[in-house]
This record gives C-alpha cells, sequence and structure tokens, in this order.
C-alpha cells in the first residue's frame, strides 16, 4: 500500500472520531444552545451525499467514514432540537 | 463529467459551508460553552491530514475543500479557547 492510502485511512479515522467527544459531552449535558442547527442540518445533509459518492465510485473509508459521521451528526442533530 | 463527480462536488460544497454558520454564531455569541474541544482540536488535525493527502493524490476538490473546513475550524477552534 502506499503513504497515501495509510493517510487518508488515519485523516478517515481521526474526522469520523472527532464526532464522539461533541456526542458524549451533548448527550451528558443536554446542553445544545451554543451549537448552530443550522451547522448540523447542513453537514448531516453533506456526509450523506459524501456516502452515497463512496458507494458510487466504490470506495469503502469513504464510504463507512461518512455512514459513521452522518450517523454521529443525525443524534447531534436530534439532542439540538430537542434541548434548543 | 459524471455523475458521481458532481455529486462529489455538491458534498464538497455542502460539508464545507456547513462549517460558516458555527462560525458566525460563535463569533456574534462569544459562547462556545457548548462545543466540544477536543472533537475541534482532532476534527482540525483530521482536515488538515485530508488537505494534505488530497494534494499527494492530486484531487482540488479534497485539497481545496478541506483547506478551507480546516481555517473555519481552526477559528472554531481559537474561539472555543478563547471563551471557554
Amino acid at each position: 500500500m502506499e503513504f497515501s492510502f495509510y493517510l487518508g485511512m488515519i485523516a478517515a479515522v481521526i474526522t469520523t472520531v472527532a464526532f464522539l467527544p461533541q456526542v458524549i459531552k451533548a448527550h451528558k449535558t443536554k446542553k445544545t444552545g451554543d451549537l448552530s442547527l443550522l451547522m448540523y442540518v447542513l453537514f448531516t445533509i453533506g456526509v450523506g451525499l459524501w456516502a452515497i459518492y463512496g458507494a458510487i465510485i466504490g470506495s469503502w473509508p469513504v464510504l463507512l467514514s461518512n455512514i459513521i459521521i452522518f450517523a454521529l451528526n443525525l443524534y447531534i442533530l436530534f439532542l439540538k432540537i430537542k434541548h434548543g
């Protein structure tokens, strides 16, 4: 495997797990007032499209990482709508 | 151009502009208490690596979108560190 492959994999893992601390924080504190609703609406739609893009071009890293990011962002969005 | 190309471009634009509302909100309100510091540290590092990955594989959409996302996240991170 080439260096770029490993770099892409590391980048995919880091940008995926990055949303976990925000999920845990929002879930625990039930405070989402400082989060931007529009950011999470747009970002959830965007990563959903990235996942479809990954499926079409046959890229498992793009597909899998974006499915996980999509799910995490959907939950943050749910908490934001719930708690305001 | 293929359908997948346009889908990728639309996904890139949406996930890039998604951070603008959060930047504007945090900048205006000076309130970042509900944002996860760890999320923005990890995500900023991650998209920085995505930008390098884009440069290595010669993908302008990956490179450009991640440079912009990197800059926007770096500013949110700066506001988070400043305002707590």
